[in-house]
């Protein structure tokens, strides 16, 4: 057993889910500390920790003997890393697994991975008897900042991504940032994207510190990764408290996403998210700016900035423009068929003259889709 | 399209689930005035409604009609009437169809039939693009009375009945208590046994007009079915108001259920959910009376109400007492191996003296479950 003084205390972020609230705690050192938190939940008897074959390898033994070092019985159920294996095959098998295993009401499962493990684990407890406590531990860039606050779980199906799922919101949400150390780069710098996010809509001056501290964020620095998923939980945390269920301020973190979306599926999944969304809100701050509703020079700052997470977003095949001019003609978010984009004021500020969202004209996406890859 | 003032305004019930509130209407005619609510609801552009083979030939059209004949677009989804189809699988398969037909959020899911179809589509519904509304449409007397109330959606898988699924409230209940006329008489029987559960928790004035009115019950007469649907309903919309997700309240409606649901899986479903849990409750009630918790009397006050809706529960084969007594022992509500019931102090009133459930020896429960039997 890991002493509770060789630990220091995390900064925690509140989250008010509607359904209930519960706590994001961001410090080195966490991970060990799982088997403290779980003892302290009323009713859980039993733990089910669901991770991914590569993060298993590194933190599975951490987290199972925290827990059991806790006196809480513990089993690990795993499944082969990546994002294909996020389908309602596999939740179906972990399911049949906790069942086989005689998992009860009692139970509580630790989602401990990045964003697939979380999303899928997730959806897992969100619907095993109705619904089981779920503890989200992210250990990717992208879990951290964005995916494991919120409660969103779910799969993906031949239709697409993330159409089969549901809310849930997670009983506690524990971010260990050393964990990031052991993250390949790239994935590092993919993640990060949705930092940049952050900043755009509605905090210039993390946006600006963001670009600063590019090197140390790429690199894993323990104390700039824990300082950047902080003030990146607190600004999810804030948003979604306002707006459990997406329809009001949530809205503003699909900035670069409607676009990010269709080029990631053009791609066939190809290209990164972080990498999409990168293109995306360079893509979409160049629309705003030719509506005339995004301050001039806008999407030169973001370029500046994911440069400096050593993101270099572009489109590999000019000839998917048409792809993703369909693919916007049929997304989710697009009502009666016009594309409804999220648009910033200025670095820091999104637009709201017409809502969260406003409807661009066709004319004008393909405009910008086409003088943007011309010109690169 | 049905002019509105050709049918007659229903009884409404409000349930609070905590997650929102929603109204449950009973009257004739509420059939064709699904159309006229629908067109109501804020953002629901297109209905996909989700029924069985059975139900769809009966009512299918009357409803597509109401709902196109209110300008609204109206898909129906149909699958193969039973239990047996109540799987993930199919849940898969009518999630696609709803994909490949481009269902949006602004959708919403009828759920157009018995329990099968109401746990089932609010399924698909819960967990559709996270979460989509659904109108329940109960069509079956066991729907109307019990399972289109509360927000339980879900599947069964090998392991067990209902283990997976989701609290997904429905945005309102239309109940027409006509249909009822035409369903086979014994799955109106059966259907009754839970209206005689809620007379026995909580009301021994209609448990007693439940006896008295058993033929026309039986018989599916208009009105008295329309009263005793209208009584099952408010009963559980007040327990479900109090305790949304189950762990006060809300235990009271397991009387009958825990030696009903073993009874049910030992005979491997040859034998009703009515019957089972009519059976369990005789039992309990037996096993209470041991006790000296239950009123001397009770089991044979039960029997007699069950006997006026034509139910004759009782286990073909008694060699299956072991099988029942081993299935207690791994019944998800048994805490630590012992299994928990729900007894009656009377009729009308549910025993307290331990919280809502009290652990019971099982050389009780073996005593009552041979004694019982023998006897019969």
């Amino acid at each position: 057993v890991i002493e509770s003084n060789a630990v220091p205390d995390p900064d925690v972020v509140q989250v008010d889910a509607g359904a209930g609230e519960y706590s994001v705690s961001v410090g080195p050192g966490q991970l060990d500390r799982i088997g403290a938190f779980v003892v302290g939940l009323a009713g859980v008897h039993r733990c089910a920790v669901i991770s991914d074959s590569t993060v298993e390898k590194l933190y599975g033994a951490r987290v199972t003997d925290s827990i059991q070092g806790a006196g809480v019985s513990c089993e690990i159920f795993t499944f082969e890393a990546g994002e294909a294996r996020k389908t309602r095959k596999v939740w179906s098998i972990l399911t049949d697994a906790l069942l086989d295993g005689g998992f009860g009401r009692d139970s509580l499962v630790v989602a401990l991975g990045g964003g697939v493990t979380g999303d899928l684990a997730g959806f897992v407890a969100a619907t095993y008897m109705r619904g089981l406590p779920v503890l989200q531990v992210p250990t990717s860039v992208v879990a951290m900042v964005d995916s494991s606050v919120g409660g969103k779980t779910g799969v993906d199906t031949a239709a697409g991504k993330n159409l089969v799922g549901s809310f849930h919101p997670p009983v506690a949400v524990m971010i260990d940032p050393e964990v990031v150390r052991t993250l390949p780069t790239d994935q590092r710098s993919e993640g990060w994207v949705e930092a940049v996010k952050h900043g755009a809509i509605v905090d210039a001056a993390y946006f600006d510190s963001l670009e600063a501290e590019g090197p140390q964020l790429v690199a894993g620095e323990g104390d700039a990764v824990r300082r950047a998923v902080l003030r990146s939980v607190q600004i999810k945390a804030a948003v979604v408290s306002d707006d459990e269920k997406e329809g009001g301020a949530r809205m503003a973190l699909n900035f670069g996403h409607t676009l990010g979306h269709a080029i990631e599926a053009v791609s066939e999944y190809a290209m990164g998210h972080g990498s999409a969304v990168a293109l995306g809100m360079l893509l979409e701050a160049e629309l705003g700016e030719r509506l005339g509703v995004t301050e001039p020079g806008t999407a030169q700052r973001l370029a500046g900035a994911l440069q400096a997470i050593e993101i270099s977003a572009r489109l590999s095949d000019p000839c998917s423009l048409e792809a993703i001019e369909d693919f916007l003609a049929r997304d989710k978010k697009a009502r009666e068929g016009t594309p409804r984009f999220v648009l910033l004021r200025r670095i820091g500020e999104v637009d709201r003259e017409f809502g969260w969202t406003r409807a661009v004209p066709r004319e004008d996406i393909k405009a910008v889709l086409r003088s943007t890859w011309l010109s690169n």
